[in-house]
């Protein structure tokens, strides 16, 4: 599969590796085309690996993944392009954070939420948020955490959560630990589990943590 | 040890249900002296149960229950009085949940949290947030979800934390279980968490679980 990953922090860096490293060709995408941190990545992985615009990574993927900060998904999908995400399944993984006074904040926090905003921006995407609740290196190898844990999906198209389901599998995340919480809507409640995993990770010193869902059958 | 629980809603009752069979003396709290439900309770359980007003009840607890919903846990602490708080051990177990056009809100958010109002407006009480992310019945029988499964603690006072720890133990908590976050500043990211229990509720239909926290060690 073509993936278009959006972003070359650290979540873009990750989410690209292991796409490549599981056989498929990606384009990691930045604002401009010759962002060295994007270059050298390409050049390092050779082959499948390309770096190229925001708008150059969307077009080249049959999936595109946002892995900007959720605080500036909007513009980076708007450079982009809604002709390149048309529909397409556009993977979600941002969080709205940002730091205020050396703060942690959520913005949009409660009444909206990232995953929200990208659908209604593009609505011919097929938004699917997931994998915002473990940090960067649990989403690509979730056995970095022992046991099995859980992971989210919410978006209003099925099928577009089934392909992600699929993809959160290639990763690593057993089919039975995938919990689809249906509508995009809920995009703000796994958003906003953010200052939980924050002090939890304050806590442990450590992003290697996930929470399982226990429940009586 | 006598408890003062404030609030005769399911929590309130949950509770106050719990620390009797325990074998501690209950006095639970509401609005008024006579309120119907308090005083059918404080009879059906007998001797060492009590019904009285919000002050009574705080008056009567060596150790706090607010057990009243977080939009209006200041004015029933009011109502108690500081005197009948100060220096004792006050354990908020609400959420800040209210309904605006049918859908679930949350007052405060992400920049204040019940836990800290309280705190605030009663400096010399040793307020301790906990057992907010999970159903009443489950706050007081954790065994009613499967295996071992996590319980957050946080607040300003170190003794205090030790002491509602022992309390949560007594309910049926695992020592090993209990996540003390620090300081009451957490009672935010506890209280963020309301959005995904609630989705999560939607997805079982049932009030029965809650999260495990995996960490690689």
């Amino acid at each position: 599969m073509r993936y278009g990953v959006l972003g070359t922090g650290e979540v873009g860096r990750s989410l690209g590796g292991r796409l490549l490293e599981l056989g498929h060709e990606v384009t990691l995408g930045s604002r401009s085309a010759d962002n060295p941190v994007a270059v050298e990545w390409a050049t390092a992985a050779a082959g499948r690996a390309h770096a190229g615009t925001f708008a150059q990574a969307a077009a080249a993927g049959e999936v595109v993944v946002n892995a900007v900060g959720g605080t500036v998904a909007l513009d980076a999908l708007r450079a982009a392009g809604a002709e390149h995400l048309d529909g397409k399944v556009l993977v979600d993984v941002s969080n709205p954070l940002l730091f205020e006074d050396g703060q942690p904040r959520l913005d949009p926090v409660e009444s909206d939420s990232v995953g929200e905003r990208i659908q209604r921006a593009f609505p011919h995407a097929r938004v699917v948020k997931t994998l915002n609740t473990v940090n960067c290196q649990v989403m690509v190898k979730p056995g970095r955490v022992p046991g099995e844990h859980n992971v989210f999906v919410c978006g209003e198209d099925a099928r577009a959560k089934e392909q992600v389901t699929e993809l959160l599998v290639e990763f690593g995340w057993p089919a039975g630990r995938v919990l689809d919480l249906g509508g995009i809507r809920a995009a703000r409640a796994v958003e906003m589990y953010l200052p939980l995993w924050l002090s939890m990770f304050g806590r442990f010193g450590s992003p290697d943590f996930n929470i399982e869902v226990r429940r009586a059958v």
